[in-house]
């Protein structure tokens, strides 16, 4: 099963929120996390209409991280999608059809987050992201109202069809992003190259929707790197 | 080329036509027309943002058939699709995708109808359209806010293929309806079964996409069958 969840960072008009809180039922989503929000006042509850539910029932935290736990795959919303191949933050942008398409056949916990209504996502916000959308708009007036960007995504995601694909823990593919960087390290990777490298590297294994049994055996080859270069035994049968 | 044409009917919030402006400019929409609106006062800019132009180029009319004069596709959306084959209203109701499907390759303008955030359009308001469009929502909470639907229905929209099939325009249509409704009464047609008929056969030519020449070519049949029935040479010959 594919359940999702809904993270809204630092939101800072409560009337978006209840309007959140309005399609997210409409679409029949639940799972609400509210980081760092603005006061839930009376526009929420008045946007919301028959969905308070959904806010009543929301998790608020304090922390990305806390805000992310247990997720398979972090979608990060971005209005601004990478211009060039070499800004990693935004590259690849999926648009809400293509995460449908990304998605389907899989199970897992897909939190999908949303930034902040004036500035959306930081940079290393993004950067925990394993894939990033952006809906695609005219460049005119590109600037989406945070209750529609929610609107149009969970339009497309609610008749994805789950799978028996199981995705890998995020937390997992962290630490196997922690450990490719430990190798770069290792093998004194060109230090002005590093974090450039370190991000793309992500954003590839990001979208490559990888299950735990893969990530494992991605580490497994890491370790044996490791040992080989620690060992010193390279080069010297020479 | 198709050029689409969001009208309002009755807003109720001016904060809503904000919102839909907003969202119109997003994907690349002009036309707003507003039937009968409410105040398009301060909450109508405050979600407008950098939009308010289409507010303020927007046409307002006090009756629909102005709102929808020169068009050629009427399109209603209604939140409460058919649920039986016996309620012509709003069967066969399209999802958003199959709209788009079914105007890709054909030039006109389209007129995309809302109705009041309460109540939606009435009965003799959804009679008038061509096609009528739901958006798959949860039985739970089926009830989206307007702007919301706007927002999918132009998300969908925005990337439509136009081609050089000239659709009819409406008002030949009509033409070709009150023809049809002629001839079931020159043929006494039962009249306990005659308005649901009517309403049936404009649902079915409705989403067959006429272009102008097949109109006329259907109201020369008429034509002749009438001319047949007057002059009373039919059976005579035997």
């Amino acid at each position: 099963m594919l359940t999702f969840r809904i993270v809204l960072v630092e939101p800072i008009y409560s009337g978006n929120v209840g309007s959140v809180a309005r399609v997210m039922k409409n679409f029949g989503f639940e799972e609400l996390v509210l980081l760092n929000p603005c006061e839930l006042d009376r526009p929420a509850h008045l946007m919301a209409v028959h969905a308070y539910d959904i806010i009543e029932n929301a998790r608020i935290e304090f922390s990305l991280k806390d805000a992310l736990k247990g997720s398979n795959i972090i979608v990060g919303m971005t209005g601004l999608p990478g211009k060039t191949d070499n800004k990693h933050f935004r590259i690849p942008a999926y648009s809400p059809k293509q995460l449908k398409e990304k998605l389907a056949g899989n199970s897992g916990v897909v939190s999908l987050v949303f930034g902040r209504e004036d500035a959306g996502l930081r940079n290393e916000e993004l950067e925990i992201c394993d894939l990033i959308v952006n809906i695609p708009t005219s460049p005119i007036y590109p600037s989406m109202n945070l209750s529609h960007a929610v609107a149009i995504v969970l339009y497309e995601l609610s008749d994805v069809e789950s799978g028996v694909r199981y995705l890998a823990q995020h937390s997992d593919i962290e630490l196997l992003y922690g450990h490719i960087d430990e190798v770069l390290d290792d093998i004194e990777y060109k230090e002005h190259k590093e974090d450039k490298t370190k991000l793309m590297l992500r954003r590839i294994l990001g979208r490559c929707d990888l299950t735990g049994r893969e990530v494992q055996t991605m580490r497994g080859i890491l370790r044996r790197i490791q040992w080989k270069l620690k060992t010193g035994e390279y080069g010297k049968s020479d």
